[in-house]
């Protein structure tokens, strides 16, 4: 790690900036920007290999950062940033410990079988960070996302993640029509004037859940190819809840199902 | 609405400018400020009494906000405020239609066996905001809160809340130990190393919700009055859920009891 970068406007530090700050440009090259060293050790324990990592000066020189770095593999490039620097690349209140450029993982077709979110049209970063977060933690690992949700490996939507990203597999840009045409298992939409309370429904075999944005709900085509429209029952006075806590409310309930 | 102000440098926007800003102001006033119309809305269903309502000049032209400054009470002062002044007092990115300030409610003593939520040292204002909704949406309508809480009439935690606040019975600055060591019901607190599955217990009858800090947990004090420590079940990869999310499993599986 011999280079320290004191400059703005280095190029790596530009092409640092302008993938936290354009959603085109992340796409287009398929990377994203890891914020501080609890992503970067996410992304590591599932063998993703940055390909820069941009280190504050003064946190190079804790022995916890120091452990990360010494696991990076050979091909991630290291580079010392002087002090000052991280806080005109990123958004954050607090200057981050690393910041790394990682090509985002790929993928694969999961079993044909194996239960799934589908995700259509999510807006607010912390609502798609948190349902990432309820997926993991309720082992429902197959994520679809349509072409209008906000990018999910944006800056925002992977701090809020808090690392659920590298323990699910997050299908981009998703048909989801064509997803829930062709699963197999039960088809579950929540909504807010369906007729079925969630509690009555069967959640232990294979399921797909679609959950719809936060203004406008499910669209009406992915409503007409799900099986069943399924309901929270609110006994109290809020208009709603938002798709985030509608989320971790129904795989928290094929977790009961399938524990009980 | 004769008034028309477009100077920040007035005494009333002044005042405003304090309340929204300033913790101790607004707890020693017994204030709070409701930032657009559904807040403001949701106080007037309650019967509260805004003291000053504060309307943008472009809003005052519109039917929505006119029928609603005419449900004002006329004990409420209304101020016409020029474009761009509530820019330089709200830290909103667009600005509101309506600032009003209006005295918090109060909240009675509930009915002895009356299920209830308590919060100690809830930091964060997106969290405690989207704890009352899930509240208010699963009709556990008394929240205790601890004096170590970030400011539950917040801005932040008012926008968060979405009206929530005003379909709950708040007790700010309460004495949870005491609380919870007066309360005839089953007490439980959430734990991430609780022994016993949220699943197993019984909700359906007056019970005690604790939830703890987002980083340090319940503390002992309270773990040690509680009748059960219960952990949400997390058979997938993540390391915890977040406060607000844990609170709105153990709300919505007392729905599920209270409805199956």
């Amino acid at each position: 790690m011999q280079k320290i970068i004191s400059s703005a406007s280095n190029e790596d530090l530009k092409q640092l900036a302008r993938l936290v700050q354009n959603v085109r440009e992340r796409r287009k090259s398929r990377q994203m920007v890891l914020e501080g060293i609890h992503l970067l050790e996410a992304a590591l324990d599932v063998a993703l290999v940055p390909t820069m990592v941009f280190v504050n000066e003064d946190a190079a020189q804790r022995s916890d950062v120091q452990a990360l770095l010494a696991r990076l593999p050979s091909a991630s490039e290291c580079i010392q940033v002087a002090r000052g620097v991280f806080a005109k690349v990123t958004a954050l209140s607090s200057a981050p410990e690393v910041l790394a450029i990682c090509p985002r993982p790929e993928a694969s077709k999961p079993q044909e079988d194996a239960s799934r979110l589908l995700l259509e049209d999510i807006q607010d970063p912390g609502n798609l960070g948190t349902i990432l977060r309820s997926a993991a933690a309720a082992d429902v690992r197959e994520v679809y996302l349509s072409k209008g949700c906000v990018d999910v490996f944006s800056p925002k939507v992977l701090r809020s993640g808090m690392g659920a990203h590298f323990a699910l597999s997050i299908h981009e840009g998703a048909d989801l029509a064509a997803e829930l045409a062709a699963f197999t298992g039960r088809k579950l939409v929540t909504h807010l004037a369906g007729s079925t309370s969630l509690y009555g429904q069967d959640l232990s075999g294979p399921i797909a859940l679609v959950l719809g944005n936060e203004g406008s709900g499910v669209s009406d085509a992915l409503v007409s190819l799900s099986d069943v429209r399924v309901r929270i029952p609110m006994p109290g006075h809020a208009e709603s809840l938002n798709v985030a806590m509608a989320a971790t409310i129904c795989l928290f309930e094929r977790v009961r199902q399938l524990q009980c």
